[in-house]
């Protein structure tokens, strides 16, 4: 089974937003064991829209498309499609209530061309948007599918995950199951070269690296005619991954790190502050993504002043004059401090030079200092985050959460 | 003058890596008033990528390429656009010193093949690399003109930008200008649908709306023979937009809210510092996401229990027993409390229902508060962020901090 991967929009065309959805699509499409041989994006313009659609069929069997299902005039993919598939368009009442409802809870008023995204060929099958308005839809017919989805990623993607997937697989007899190994310390290519003789020979399970902000994901996906038979392959793999990078595993089917740390805290009912200098209130954010959070986090004080770290958080002058604001003990003191402030049984804290400026010879950027202080264990850890890149302030605060986060996770696994 | 874009690699038809090439060169492109119809994706394949270049050579005057020059035997690109122009191969001397000089600097060893990399077809234009191995090049003939750039973005964006621009600009006569309005509180449908007929009768300059997380962005772009003559063009489209839409425009060219507030805040040299329940430091982060906001940011402290309310923001423990913590009262005494601890000239805070649990028939998830305190000005402001999606609690922290900055621009250019 052949597919292309045909991505409509003119701010992609004219650069103004990065492809991701091909990528994404490419390798949701190469894990089902369908193969990908061109990728194409063209501007809501029609007749080149057309074209493209006719020379994507002439080489393949299924075209996926995104973009251009939204409410305005030059959003046209649904029209080009029903056109070369001669269906007619209609209304589509089902849909047309999901995206009323959808207004209504957000309690604005839906404007006439909203209609328009419940206008649908005749025949297709739909695929409701959890997260938007535009509704998802796939034509079938004589060995030439069509599945368009909408563009924006936080709406593509669980839409392809679980409707387009399934959809996808009713044209094999097969079950797919997956699981996810989170890996957090470790490359992308040094995963890779770990693994390397059990990825090379993978393929029923196949094992898929997928590298991302510092973390690497290691999808397992096995086919067989039962969710079981697909659990039984699968077991022995994650088996023979965690006896190699064990210790950097995190989770499996776990969603990130902070998710991690929380579920952690909830399970043992033990609760955390943190004091964020230089990652200056990231951490508090990323735990309290996580309902429930409540539970086990009450305080956060982002002490990006030295003022704010003494008279909050009682770090001593002493210290703010002798080591300076980024140093071990003032890490270390900040820690005590919120722990103290929030009654917390843990700690953590950050401080560091997140850049661009700010860095000297000594205390460059990308120097930081993580603390964590508990009854059962206490620890300053010094990391050198060399980045050099244009988004070096990101990345210096992003890592530096993402060690917090890790340091907690052993703490909780190891001390309690 | 037409352009095409062919990004050639199997890891980027496999969605291995993300193609930001295509949109960088896009974008550069566009400035320099030469348009893109297509992008293309296909793998280091001989015959289809002789195919895909025939193909876009059939709409464009211009086809951009890049990957495929590197050492290995799968690296095609260079040959088969010489068989397409139909010139031989021939060693460069320059370009086989510079990678040998490249190696040297580098202490590696240079193996054989990568003497591959300095091959060219007779008569290009080549392309120095300074950040790896393989040169660039263009041919031109018969008014086709192929450019071929390495495919690793720290080597492709360079020499883009040095040697492929000043080679383009030779065969185009126009320059492009754009201006990006950044547009918070209306939708994109709703927003179109107040600009129809202004967007509708755009040509030059062109109107273009973008979506993205509860914002819109108007790109207003012209083409003209000089920069200031397109400023000009544009000048009078800005302002009808802002008659418009006016009250929601947040700034023009700045990247995103939280920078319009920091940048105002240090132009005006006041100071912030934030409360957060709901939104659990989201605040602080995108604030101390902008380089130099330690001027004007001190401390944030997100009070996520109740205690925490009381005992470091101050906030009375009748107010919190009587109205509870998602209330006006609340919201309101935690702007003051956080303003009192950091002795700042502004103070925020947030407190609400953020979702999916916690909510009630009277507090329902969505229900936030808002507050705002400094000496000049102080509001309380509710807010109702129905949304009932996956992504709920998400929503609702985003939307709640993007109103608290827009609060806080709006007091800053009216009472300061």
């Amino acid at each position: 089974m052949k597919a292309e991967i045909l991505c409509v929009g003119t701010e992609l065309l004219l650069g103004d937003i990065v492809n991701t959805n091909a990528a994404y699509i490419a390798k949701e499409l190469a894990n089902i064991g369908i193969d990908v041989y061109y990728q194409s994006v063209v501007g809501d313009n029609n007749d080149r829209l057309k074209e493209s659609l006719e020379l994507a069929f002439s080489r393949a069997d299924i075209v996926v498309m995104t973009g251009g299902l939204g409410p305005t005039y030059d959003d046209l993919t649904k029209e080009t499609v029903a056109e070369y598939f001669h269906k007619k368009m209609a209304l589509d009442e089902e849909s047309l209530k999901s995206i009323t409802d959808f207004f209504d809870r957000l309690k604005r008023p839906m404007t006439e061309n909203n209609k328009k995204q419940a206008m649908m060929p005749v025949g297709a099958k739909i695929f409701h948007n959890d997260n938007g308005t535009a509704p998802g839809l796939a034509i079938s017919e004589n060995d030439k599918t069509a599945v368009l989805l909408p563009g924006p990623p936080a709406e593509m993607r669980p839409m392809f995950r679980h409707a387009v997937i399934p959809y996808l697989m009713g044209f094999s007899d097969k079950v797919l199951v997956s699981h996810n190994i989170r890996v957090f310390g470790l490359g992308e290519s040094r995963v890779e070269d770990m693994l390397y003789s059990l990825m090379k020979n993978s393929t029923n399970p196949t094992i898929a690296p997928y590298a991302k902000q510092g973390e690497v994901t290691l999808r397992v996906t096995a086919a067989a005619d039962t969710k079981q038979k697909c659990e039984e392959m699968i077991a022995p793999v994650i088996k023979n991954i965690e006896d190699i990078v064990g210790k950097y595993i995190y989770g499996v089917d776990v969603a990130n790190l902070q998710t991690a740390v929380v579920e952690e805290l909830i399970r043992k009912n033990v609760t955390i502050a943190t004091a964020e200098s230089c990652t200056g209130g990231l951490i508090s954010e990323r735990i309290t993504q996580i309902p429930g959070s409540s539970k086990v986090f009450g305080c956060g004080v982002c002490s990006y002043a030295n003022d704010i770290k003494h008279c909050v958080l009682g770090v001593s002058e002493e210290t703010l004059s002798q080591y300076g604001a980024v140093s071990e003990q003032t890490a270390k003191e900040m820690a005590q401090g919120v722990r103290r402030l929030a009654k917390s049984d843990i700690g953590v804290s950050t401080t560091g030079i997140a850049g661009p400026g700010g860095g000297t010879p000594e205390k460059p950027v990308g120097l930081v200092y993580i603390a964590i202080d508990s009854e059962r264990f206490q620890k300053v850890i010094k990391l050198e985050l060399n980045y050099h890149k244009a988004d070096e302030r990101e990345y210096v605060r992003h890592m530096t959460a993402q060690n917090v986060f890790k340091l907690v996770l052993s703490v909780l696994k190891e001390n309690y």
